[in-house]
């Protein structure tokens, strides 16, 4: 059992300049801390969320079940980020569907749902709206921002938006930007979700349906590129979900295109079905786009070396040897734009047979390295 | 321009016996031939085709533009499967939607299309079709059996139902059974199909529609998992479809979720729709589970060594070394398999970039190697 903690939410007058040219007003953020802000403000870490979480990244809510944070096993007292000594903050982006303004609030400018006109947004967007809370928090310089996957890429970008305000950045199965494999694979999603009938234009609430079909094909493309081969094979390999009995005594098919044969498909189904219960199908069409517009190089001809130039804040890079949704040479990207500009990284490529998941699992050797890693911060930066 | 072809159909009484459990009466073939079958009938050559082919492996058919069969590079007149020396049969597989009987035929024992009520078929099942035809056609043995991918399958079943009736087998980018990685691929674009409201069951014929985004989406997700990453990247990369001017003069996004933005979308969602207009979703159902049923070892305790010891065939096996669709580790599966049975087999592992779909393209060695491999078998096996 974890420590119990409640989510907070603060209004935003606005208006948000976004990347695309339009603004946002009157939004509100959603975000939890854990531990204490010290007295001269310098350990507080943000951590910033993926495709499919939100600001609760640590603690348990009163009364509810398995109700831990996405990141509960990394964050809290005595874990590798030690909310002992650090102030963590987490916060739910905008569009998203756990908390923060998103899709499924009410448009002021319209008085219906925004749907499919909230506005896009980008990581640059987030990491904007994520400095205006943090100002309203009252601080100004972050002892580290962390995040994996599209949390990584938040990370990144906080230290090239707002070089002074981070000291150390910790990305962990990231990338740079998207690989046309990664946008192809966002765009069947998108494409099952706004061809599902029940989509009506990105304006289904009013319609009191919601495109579950679409979200869940969506989602069970997102949890085959999340898990490697291997660790696929080792859980569900050929097994069959209902054995029958063969004439010959073995175990027999069931011989039917559309039942649930082995036990990946019902795997799948299982989460298809659950996501698409609580997941906002505009939220996941925009959280995708965000993705495939991050490329920090791209204002730089494509130079990742000459976008990293402005950075100042020390680097923890974290990849994972079996994860072929970023890859590990992905990471290795950024770390050499790094060190082309004679930046403080530090690289690990940890051999984890659990793919892109592995980044919010348990394994010994990442969850030390986070740890030493905070570990010196907390020893040589912050005040006790 | 290659040589003329004309597709030819041969009627079968039945009942064929499928590994299910039913049978199939009163079913069709559609195939094709080029080259002359030699007095002795030695130089005989089968060619099975992949999820999306048909008999129609070469030349072209007459006044029709683009027609070209789909291994034309390979099989031909002077082309590594040299038809002024080797008789090459197409043939089309049962449950297809290009010629042999499949679910949009007209199921006698209801008076209306089989549509989903088509008997699931196995690649046991084709392999026993496919003799099938060769009786009726007074072939007995077959110099070679040849495919690429699920016609891959098909040749390795061949050297497993038939040992006595193939001399070789050429096994080209395929598996001796599918991962769960690949199964749930599978899955994915089966449940995008059956879940389209226009697919009703499986009986869509009689309402006048096709489950065209459930195709689509199939079609989007196999073109991914055909290509490389590098490949995509190289050849889409992150370019734009349409490039805006942004304010600073470069190229900026259009900031939607909905339109076209990169390359690789346009690619994707032309290949889906192309797809959906001439590809049966009953047979994408049905292909995919012969698919994922495939799996000689299973009826030995997953013992492919075991499954092998039958076989008397000598094998040409290629693998490609992008390939992470069947990856050349699975080729690799089955030369082990043979090999601990002390038979005859070549292997080579083409270093191509191209991915899954390599099989299909010209690759300078890939073609020397297949050419070397029929010249042999034609100047040591086949009556001139």
């Amino acid at each position: 059992m974890s420590f119990v903690v409640t989510p907070q939410s603060m209004q935003f007058a606005g208006p948000l300049g976004l990347r695309s040219g339009a603004s946002i007003s009157n939004y509100s953020l959603a975000f939890e801390t854990y531990g204490e802000l010290n007295a001269d403000r310098s350990n507080a870490v943000l951590v910033c969320h993926a495709l499919n979480a939100s600001h609760h990244v640590a603690g348990v809510y009163a009364g509810q079940e398995k109700s831990d944070g996405w990141w509960d096993n990394m964050i809290g007292p005595g874990k590798p980020v030690d909310t002992d000594r650090f102030f963590v903050i987490g916060i739910n982006n905008l569009g998203s569907c756990f908390g923060s303004t998103g899709p499924m609030h009410l448009n002021p400018e319209t008085g219906r749902a925004y749907g499919a006109d909230f506005p896009v947004v980008t990581v640059e967007d987030w990491v904007n709206a994520q400095a205006g809370l943090l100002d309203a928090l009252g601080i100004r310089t972050l002892a580290a921002v962390m995040g994996g996957s599209l949390g990584g890429m938040q990370a990144l970008s906080w230290t090239l938006q707002y070089p002074e305000r981070v000291r150390h950045a910790v990305v962990i199965a990231s990338a740079p930007s998207l690989t046309a494999q990664n946008i192809a694979f966002n765009e069947v999603a998108r494409r099952a979700i706004v061809t599902d009938p029940d989509f009506h234009g990105g304006h289904f609430y009013e319609h009191s349906v919601i495109p579950q079909r679409g979200l869940r094909i969506a989602r069970m493309i997102g949890h085959i590129t999340y898990q490697s081969d291997d660790v696929m094979n080792e859980k569900f390999g050929r097994a069959l979900r209902h054995a029958v009995e063969g004439t010959s005594g073995r175990q027999d098919f069931l011989y039917s295109t559309q039942e649930v044969e082995f036990q990946i498909e019902s795997y799948l189904r299982y989460n298809g079905d659950k996501f698409s219960e609580y997941f906002d199908a505009n939220t996941y069409l925009l959280i995708t786009r965000a993705l495939d517009y991050f490329d920090p190089a791209q204002a730089h001809g494509g130079d990742l070396r000459a976008a990293l130039a402005k950075v100042t804040a020390k680097f923890l890079i974290v990849s994972f040897s079996t994860d072929w949704r970023f890859s590990p040479a992905r990471s290795r990207e950024i770390v050499k734009g790094l060190l082309d500009n004679r930046r403080n990284v530090s690289y690990a490529e940890i051999d984890a047979p659990h793919g892109h998941d592995a980044f919010l699992l348990d394994d010994v050797r990442y969850m030390s390295l986070v740890r030493s890693y905070f570990d010196r911060i907390a020893a040589s930066e912050v005040t006790p």
